[in-house]
């Protein structure tokens, strides 16, 4: 565990220009300006790169991070480059399992130490029994997606990582259910917003459809979760994984409750069971004592709080 | 569990080109002469196609093998199609796991039961404690390279369609270091009855190279492990990964000597430091009571026949 509450030398953020990416490079630079922060990512668009050092690169081509990671000389890393379009099997892999063995490899070369972060799901969890909730990180992992095993690849090429390199602190991330302004309507609480603002400002009175709404789900403000990521870099103890979540339990319907309620409470919600999915557990919380007695962290942000922010923002935009 | 002791209907054979693919069409000619045979490799060379149905079909593409399916319409299927060139990373996960998604996704449209082995390996389990021997199909999985990775992949996928398709029955078979006439010189015995071959003729009197020849492992012969494959998928409970192995521990320089004294005794062997591997466990052996127990089957052929074999083969080849 590091003495100090703070970051030494260079933190790199790869990923930087996606949700997380935002979040946690705003963070950075406002909690800690002692710290200099690079990002890396595929592409430059909607980044603003005042508060940080950028590097575009590609994190499935190796001689590209290797230069990369070669300029940058990192201290410290968060690995938050990945995907979760299940509509690209191969993408799936390549960035999110090999993209991390080209991260890893490329670091070898530096003669120093480096923490690095890998940002991970509950995903590669699985099936989840109700009996097994709080979800503690000795449960058995067993992936029921593409994207929870890829995922898992990630998390055992860190592992193979930092068994063999002496250099190499790797610290697994398990991030649950993210909610928070700028998320993808890929997600439920993104796709929530953006639908509920649609139909709400739509002259046809159409109701919100929805899938199985009575599934319970651990909601954490994206907010939150960087301040998690941040911590962990600090505190947390290598070669370990650690669940970022509420530790709070909320059904899909009283998340939905809580958009229209703030957006239009007069938009009618309709069950519809071809939205239901298979392999969806009843019940997924965090159990979140390793994280809060490791690091001191605890989420502070409530679920009502965070659909209030998204609101406001979004209506800032229009 | 079947009642049957063999085969109804059509047995395909996916990667029956390869190694363990070439001796499982034979066997099921021979012993299962009522079983309709097909195979599908990505390509036609090297293959008697005598005993078999034979259809060229890529796994790494969806629709040409959803095509294959359709017209096979096969009621077992051993999957052996893969391939374990760490040198191609992207190949490893396309092939082993993307592969293996294809061909389940295309018998979903299939209106049967089929029963599915899927080849895997022992290189699911990665680091093996000296106590965790003989390893159980129940040891924690935690793969140490890209090929163990791609593997578990493989079997995380089988889970997944095992769990969702009432008409899937898939059955893991994890294998341990097989040995027998025809292996690939990138794997150990194969290797070295390349190289005891070539030094055996060469004029010059050069020593045999080896790593660390104290490690022990469990080496089965294809033969046995192919008989392995037939009776588990005639009697293998299915969701169950089962262990092919001798349940025999051999140290290498046993091995080593196996060869040099059937080839030729003056060899000298040379330890080369060199070839030592960081990630290499000093003890690997199988606990096959769960496959004995589950279909009646037993390893029949001893270390020492296997190597006599080989070498009988590789020289009515001269």
């Amino acid at each position: 565990m590091k003495k100090s509450n703070s970051f030494s030398g260079r933190v790199l953020i790869t990923g930087v220009g996606g949700f997380s990416g935002k979040y946690l490079s705003s963070y950075l630079h406002k909690e800690y300006p002692e710290a200099e922060v690079w990002g890396i990512d595929i592409s430059e668009q909607s980044l603003s790169l005042s508060s940080i050092n950028f590097i575009r690169s590609d994190i499935t081509d190796y001689d590209n991070i290797k230069r990369a990671i070669a300029r940058i000389q990192p201290d410290t890393i968060f690995h938050l480059a990945g995907t979760f379009d299940c509509g690209n099997l191969m993408s799936l892999y390549q960035v999110n399992a090999i993209g991390t063995e080209h991260l890893l490899r490329a670091t070898t070369c530096l003669s120093k130490k480096i923490r690095i972060v890998l940002a991970s799901s509950a995903a590669v969890y699985g099936t989840v029994l109700p009996k097994e909730n709080p979800v503690k990180e000795e449960k058995k992992v067993s992936p029921v997606s593409h994207y929870g095993l890829s995922k898992l690849a990630m998390e055992m090429i860190g592992t193979m990582y930092g068994q063999r390199e002496n250099n190499l602190e790797i610290i697994i991330a398990r991030t649950f259910n993210l909610i928070g302004y700028g998320l993808s309507p890929l997600l439920l609480p993104g796709k929530l917003a953006k639908e509920i603002q649609e139909l709400s400002k739509s002259q046809e009175r159409k109701p919100l459809k929805v899938g199985n709404t009575n599934t319970i789900r651990d909601f954490i403000d994206v907010r939150d979760a960087v301040k998690a990521l941040a911590l962990l870099a600090i505190h947390a103890k290598e070669n370990n994984a650690y669940n970022i979540g509420s530790g709070v339990g909320n059904k899909i319907k009283d998340l939905i409750k809580l958009f229209i309620d703030k957006v239009d409470p007069d938009i009618e919600v309709l069950t519809d069971r071809n939205l239901f999915k298979k392999s969806d557990p009843d019940i997924v919380t965090a159990d979140i004592s390793k994280i809060k007695n490791h690091t001191g962290w605890k989420p502070e942000i409530k679920l009502d709080k965070s659909v209030l922010d998204i609101i406001k923002l979004i209506n800032r935009q229009v």
